[in-house]
């Protein structure tokens, strides 16, 4: 792909005092179930690796397989499987009940170590001397489903990340089936937590979790296993975000009614369960501070919010930017 | 202003596997002395916020009132009113002890607090329970040095910071006379820590910041305060920056031949003292860190670094991409 971004909209811009100091130019595609789209501002057929903002279509084999049941596993732990947390006692604590459930550890995660996304968690760790565990990596929660899933089906669970290993390789197969794309020769790159993440066209993002919304088309098994993963992340949205997150705020502005979800290098996407419908944004630059910004812009232009929950957004949508005295001295409004 | 940056090329971009993941577009131009144009890249009339890229310029005035010589400040004083440093205690030390020959205390500072840029300096704050203060500022050597002028030429010291005050006024006219720019209505903004921050052509900051390399077209005292400021930037570039920065690391690279010095948003400025060239760049989308590689990668294009030199800026010009498990999975380089 030669990359190419001039025809990509300013979606988000930064105004301090009376000048653009800054701009993020990007994509952004609205989809319904049957594949018509709503609105597209973009290239929204070239690719995107979709990062952590298609967790949900790759916790669908943790539910599909039967492994979920077999583990007992509830609506938290299938939001956790579709979450990037903020490392809060929260989410790993109830990971930890998780893998224990397995007959499993935390060493046994392969998503490497960071310090907690959450600040407040991040600093009390420090004062009291105790170093991150994988627990605490944002997706330790989607690692812990797929540990699942390969313990069920009596799969090898060391090396579980690679690309050629049957947890990837299910997952690859999901999402080609749920986007209706060939992934076969699909470029693929690691993610920040060890497993592939694979290249699609934007649009098919959206379409794919439009798909999940709204999943008559889908096989039985896997129709039943998207709505139990769209009603979990609905349902929990502080564990599959985190204290202080933009999905999470988002989300409970909106009293779950549409589901939010950040991918690291800008990427998010929406799905709204009751439409069928799910709307994907990147930013050509990759500006996670653009990202839903962006989407919730988008949502207004489409009418996919009402105005009483416009007033909700207002301040998601554009967010200050302040000085280190505190003062507002700027902010992000949309750029289109 | 109308925001536009179509016709800037794509300076870095992130690839991740086989594909570009995200880009950075953004212009860049190197100007002499004498005004010339070595090189390109993008609208280089159009405006930018310089930010903490012109701390130099910020700093002639504390030197050529013959307010720095009345406090007996030295080099490393003059460093770090250029600096944007991390907070560690090489830096707070220093200007604690500036403040105390001034009478003054952190508490005069007018700059707002921040955690350490730093982050061993920042988690060895947080064991200890210590809060940071106003010296931890990353710009808390330039606001030593304003309160020194002030102090020198007895204006208030309260409320430095603002538009109207001498101070501001001051840098303002001595921007205007360095850069040739009538700045009477030029917008401005107010940066991280309180004061203005000036809109400027990109084209004349490096206008600006070449004839402090080459001054003989300044006034005799501020071409003197040019020549200090500079050969103190480049003597100290652990003051100006601070451990493992990029502005600290490329200038040891370089053995202190090129000055360089990052503005927050994505501006970057080098400065070749030898040859009274310099160089701006600002990255569209503000950011930090496209826009270090991407003055690499123009200084090589226009042989301004020695192919020796470049060998030891490879690894600044291409930072890796890492996932959390440390495996590289992905790069920076440069796109046009």
């Amino acid at each position: 792909m030669l990359p190419d971004n001039r025809t990509n909209p300013i979606l988000v811009q930064l105004t301090r005092g009376p000048m653009v100091e800054s701009l993020h130019r990007g994509r952004a595609v609205a989809v319904g179930a049957d594949g018509a789209v709503l609105g597209a501002w973009g290239d929204v057929k070239a690719l995107v690796y979709p990062r952590s903002a298609n967790k949900a279509m790759q916790a669908l084999p943790l539910v599909e397989t039967g492994a979920a049941d077999a583990f007992g596993l509830g609506s938290e732990e299938l939001a956790l499987a579709c979450a990037s947390h903020g490392g809060e006692p929260m989410h790993t604590d109830r990971v930890s009940a998780w893998l224990a459930r397995l007959g499993l550890t935390a060493g046994d995660l392969e998503c490497g170590t960071h310090t907690p996304y959450h600040p407040p968690t991040a600093d009390a760790m420090l004062r009291r001397g105790e170093a991150p565990t994988p627990l605490h990596n944002n997706c330790s929660g989607k690692h812990a489903g797929m540990l699942t899933t390969a313990l069920h089906r009596g799969e090898t669970i060391r090396g579980y990340v690679s690309y050629q290993h049957r947890v990837q390789q299910r997952i690859l197969g999901t999402i080609e089936q749920v986007t209706a794309q060939d992934l076969t020769r699909a470029p693929w790159g690691t993610d920040g937590c060890s497993i592939p993440t694979i290249g699609l066209p934007l649009e098919a993002l959206a379409f794919g979790m439009a798909r999940m919304a709204d999943p008559q088309d889908l096989p039985p098994a896997r129709a039943d296993a998207a709505t139990r993963l769209l009603d979990a992340w609905g349902r929990h949205p502080e564990l599959v975000g985190g204290t202080d997150t933009f999905d999470t705020g988002f989300m409970r502005a909106l009293s779950g009614r549409i589901l939010c979800k950040a991918g690291a290098e800008g990427v998010c996407v929406a799905v709204i369960p009751d439409q069928g419908i799910a709307v994907a944004v990147k930013i050509d630059d990759g500006a996670g501070r653009a990202a839903g910004p962006a989407m919730a812009h988008v949502l207004r232009r489409l009418d996919l919010v009402t105005a009483a929950e416009w007033t909700g957004l207002e301040e998601l949508a554009h967010p200050a930017i302040r000085n280190r005295a505190g003062a507002k001295v700027g902010g992000l409004s949309a750029g289109f």
